[in-house]
């Protein structure tokens, strides 16, 4: 049977176009039901290969078919569950409760465990999830299918399986041709560009698994002298290479997640310590370990309800220029940066996303335990720098010593630990501000 | 809060000796619970890696301690469990279902992953649940930790992480005593008895783990002329090595699991699909492949009830020659083993463990999909051989284009595959005891 | 006094500017009198990278001093040889014998053998070798120089320490970059192009030394249906790739020697050999393995003498129109096909050099034992291809069992191996010009 | 003609048993002509597989008679040789100098590096020199094949393709058994103990060639506190394993050459230096860098004519005791400690060979830059260790900032460095023998 509906899948009936894309996604779910419920037949291996292959094949309409029917045929069983429910009400005890477990628990799990078989299982069923997230929003019920996928995920992807490698010149240009693909912020533009983040004053680190080929995440380093505060010098192709003995920093200047579809799967926080590690062991004279971050969301606070009154009206038609979608974004003028440089302060430790830090990326960096250490003007001055920060960046300062300190304080406190300098400018504006309303945090709705 | 428990660990109060194994297993207690439900605090992994180092110090009385508390204070929490179990009766959908999911996965099972975190947690996971199986029958409470581990290490060793390797000479020392160590059906005697058994008339495949060093299961192959019926040959340290390219039958004369915490896992089926292809691809003249296999569970049936009728009074002698633990044992005579095979071939086709087969190697190959091919004589002369099966031992087939056919009339129909010849033998063996009461199936309760 | 003149080396006192370009040659001379001549003082391997480091950073009127001194102070001692040669002279005997060969060894080679001990020594060398075989013609003193240096280079990159790569995208970019740099067939304009050449529908390998991190040379090969005959559509870049299984042939259209510095040591042969073993294997349904090949020298030979009387005027016109630098260059029209090929096949078969075919590229293959095969019009439809050769390009034929045999003709008796279609061309153009003087070799020297 | 006579070989006829070894030896003699002369034909490698199979193949007898005719039929051309010399005579010149080097070239050379293409190569050609080497007493023409030989070594087994490994548990048993075969220093009887000098207070290196499988000269170390004096307990397979981070000394108790085919090849002092270095960065806390090495010569000097002044009656009659090849040996009595000690640093210190130490091991430590440091009493206590040298071992010290200098200092003045301690023991000795006849070196006949 199953051989069959394969074989339909692979040269659908000419006679049934209408109904192609039901069809075809009926075909994927009835595989995924053989591999589920059929005892013996095909090899696992073998069914759970032409499974996956039926889900690839489908096109886009018969996709959408085949999540929903995901959703709807692979969850518990009702009856079964109000069984074991009433089982356990009667007598909780470790049989009722394991009954329970046990009807409770999707079937799907075991679908993708089974899905997982296949080579390239784990690399499909990532897709698969991302899949799912993008389209969430107008499909809500597919939470439960992204649910069940984070939870294998969680197993799948624990720490124990992942390797931290070095990437360098000598890699494989197929893994090192990920690195341009997925880098997003700040974009490579070629091998030559790559060529020169991997040289002698640069690092770069990845996490890996030995399911997958392509990188995890991976994270830029450039060793200098003291902490660099603007980024464009560390993006030229063509610059000098400095001797990595000489340096006393090393400045995280990008960290890129590859795998849209492990969402949720906390990475990032690992590798930057593992690298802090590892870049001690080999440069013992490296001292300061620091990101050089964006502050994505700068300027849409700036133009929020809860900003408007702190800022003068010179920072105001500035802020409007930025919006004109085809002007050449120039720098603010000098004069609005005291202003600016409080503001972006203020923005970084006290506004919030319920009582996390408003700006995702000092959420982790915070999470992380960094604390938030210099702001830096005019430190990224590209187009999209410009738009989204006035060029401002931010030093997130790692201190091995402290790390575990501040991430407790972060995670009981909801403290955010910054250098006494940027609380002073954090403070300046809220000094500024006194006459206009309140902060409060934004509704936790992004 | 957690490093005093973990100093007091170190260095127990002497003035609490009473109580030490008590207090020992409370500080491993601890340690997990600050592992799951602290928020912040010392960074998962180090604290994972201090709850293991507690975990292995334990005493062996402390550990029955421990062991027991990770069954009482790790279990779903009642009265959450209560409430999502009311919320989705009061109303089943997809999120009461959800929140039901969580409050029923026991903590223990993110304690576990957790506890994972730390180097060798994998291993000591193992370890763990090696130890929960080996008093499981007097603790039968902790089988929800069992269980919980076991759900756990599915995930963890799902067949994409499962890694086939040709173990030979060339292979590392580290690996190569582990052989020596685990192998149980023909034990290797020192390094020399294992060299032989890599030269280049042999094979040796075994299952790697990304997260383990030791191997997970290995299988020892002879390259032979003929489906080899005899055992010993295959043992001598100094026979001649023969010519792979001579060959045309490979020969399964071992298969060892060597995680007995992974009891559960199937890995033993996989690994001779994945070694029949190797040999297939490395080989093509090979068309044979073959167990040669013990029969470990024959004597006993001879003794049992279900076969009582059907043995003549010579071999039941022979039989209680074999009982006398200081005799020295010897083979039967000639004359009994026309019907020494007819019972041994009634006994792995027809005696039977609920509808499966009694033995338990003939019900690791018949559901592997493999078929019953033939009996082998004084096949494995050694103490043991003559002891448990009068020396018979059986080569079970594997041809690849009839495994999965095999397989599912097997799991469908509990149909043993077998040769034709061992069906005669088994049916001469019913007819020659017709006059004996019926046989039925052993209680399952081995 | 080692140091003292390393130091100097180093800073040369700028009150000697006008002997600096001695002075510092000298310094290097130095150097390595000490690492030949002086007993003990700094370690071996430490002098020796000394006097490479002074090597490499000779200007270039200081090197040519540097290369003069070599030839002049590293020759064999003339007073010690005359000793020696007398005393063989007078009493022939294996002792006498023994010191005229240690007299007459060029101390040259134990003072390369010294350098070669600095890490990166070999690859120095190499380039030592460059820099001398360009400047030879110069300076033919400097023969010796080249002499020494190939004598230890036939001892170091002897065929046992050669390592057969396969070089695919999951190669190091370190290894793939020296592609694109060192491709001269036909250049690889950029990593895209490269990728193409590296997919499934192609191969490359290429030999690696121990001592040295580049390849010595390398070779592309395109898995096809057929023996192709046209070079353009091989190297589009987004061309589609097709299933190496369903490929015939093995066409090699490019093969480079990366080391100008090894020039004299054989190796294109013994890659084709491997290499075709390696398809052989790995591809059993592949019957087919040619070269697809320029024919470098065509054009130049029918402008000379040897060919003059036996081209038509329209040939003659298309001739001189090749030789228009800056014109764009078109195809020759098609009523000239026929000539083109008669006079293409008797160039490859009979016009010579010494004993051996004039065109370099025959001479590599035809030594190798391949037959010329096929001749292709239109071939490679290049600026290049249609300059050197109106386009033509030719498939030489390797059929391994009568590789040796080819071989032999060639070396023995200088037959060139080709097809009866090439020979009947080449026969037919012999004919055509019966009038025109006898053909003879060119003189040797080229 | 080539393959007759391998064909030959293979069977020789019957009906010639009388000159059956002459038979086979001309076989491989052809064959080697084939090889050397022959244009064309088989192609090289092939032909010099078949050559070496045949020199494997020799039996004893044959062998002889093959190793002469090496030195007979591959020997220079006399009449070439002479028309080269008188060239060279008549006109010395660059031109006629490279005639006399062709000429006066052994064609053996070449004959072995065109064996070396085989398959293998490298190692037949070692164990052939080996063979050369142990004959060479008793057929000392034979000198030549050792000297051309050893010439091509020399290139071949070049620093730059030395590969230093660290060998450990992990290694591949196929290497690791060859240390055990190879060890003479002291012995390693089994595994077991293998394994004990490879854990983690110990390190174990090695020098790879990539043409080899086996290592070339292997060191051992122990990880101590402070420079141990005694050997045995190094040797105990069951000791407890300490803390590597806690030494402060690394001592090399057994350094082995694995290749008797490469004698008059350094390797030991460079794997020293390499050694030191490695642990030097591996473990910073480890300052103190010596041997712990045997005095093989010292009972045989005691006893020698040089000696024989300088000693008690006491000690000749325990030196006597030493001599009886059945008794137990015993240690000296105590009171003749400080006559022994101060004998032994007599012997160390100003025993000569030549201008050299009579002692092979102090000769190769003191060459090395090593410092004579301590002598210690009861250091050996094995049967061998009594009898060669009453149990005295000594440590050289190797300081990395003082090799190069005392290198020097040995190499051109011929000074033995040694602490004071043993110098003022030496001194003492040839005071305490001031009527004795004044001590020369002996005869370099050792």
């Amino acid at each position: 049977m199953v051989r069959q509906f394969f074989r339909a899948l692979a040269s659908p009936r000419s006679d049934r176009p209408s109904t192609g894309a039901f069809f075809k996604a009926q075909c994927g779910v009835d595989l995924c039901h053989a591999l589920l419920f059929e005892p013996g037949g095909m090899s696992g291996t073998r069914l759970a290969s032409h499974a996956l292959d039926a889900y690839k094949a489908l096109p886009s309409n018969a996709l959408e078919i085949f999540l929903d029917r995901l959703v709807d045929d692979f969850a518990p069983d009702p009856k079964r569950l109000a069984v074991a429910l009433e089982s356990y009400r009667a007598q909780p005890s470790p049989i009722t409760l394991a009954s329970l477990q046990a009807a409770v628990e999707s079937p799907r799990q075991e679908l993708f465990r089974r899905l997982n078989l296949a080579p390239g299982g784990t690399s499909a069923l990532i897709d698969l999830r991302h899949e799912v997230l993008q389209t969430l929003e107008a499909h809500p019920a597919r939470s439960v299918l992204d649910l069940d996928l984070l939870h294998l995920f969680r197993s799948w992807f624990n720490r124990s399986l992942l390797v931290l490698r070095a990437v360098d010149w000598r890699c494989s240009a197929a893994v090192l041709e990920k690195l341009i693909q997925y880098e997003r912020v700040h974009q490579i533009r070629d091998w030559q560009d790559l060529r020169r983040r991997l040289q002698a004053d640069r690092r770069c680190y990845a996490f890996f698994h030995p399911a997958l080929d392509d990188p995890l995440i991976f994270i830029e380093v450039a060793l200098t002298k003291g902490m660099t505060g603007k980024v464009q010098p560390l993006l030229v192709a063509d610059s000098t290479v400095s001797d990595p003995q000489q340096a006393n920093s090393a400045i995280f200047y990008s960290i890129t997640n590859c795998q849209p579809g492990l969402r949720g799967i906390s990475l990032g926080s690992l590798l930057i310590k593992q690298v802090v590690e590892e870049i001690g062991r080999e440069l013992p004279r490296i001292r300061t370990f620091a990101s050089l971050s964006p502050i994505p969301g700068f300027c849409r606070w700036l133009r929020s309800e809860d900003a408007r009154g702190r800022s003068s009206t010179e920072l105001r038609t500035h802020l409007r220029s930025l919006d004109e979608p085809d002007a050449k974004v120039g720098p603010a003028g000098e004069s609005l940066k005291p202003e600016i440089l409080r503001l972006c302060a203020f923005y970084l430790l006290r506004a919030k996303w319920g009582r996390a830090p408003l700006d995702p990326v000092a959420r982790f960096h915070l999470a992380n335990g960094a604390r938030a250490e210099r702001l830096n003007w005019m430190a990224d001055t590209s187009e999209e720098g410009l738009r989204q920060s006035i060029g401002v960046m931010v030093n997130y300062l790692y201190v091995l010593a402290d790390v575990d300190r501040n991430h407790e304080a972060f995670a009981r406190r909801h403290e955010a630990i910054a250098s006494r300098e940027l609380h002073r400018l954090a403070h300046a504006s809220q000094t500024a501000a006194s006459n206009a309303p309140a902060v409060g945090g934004m509704a936790r709705t992004a």
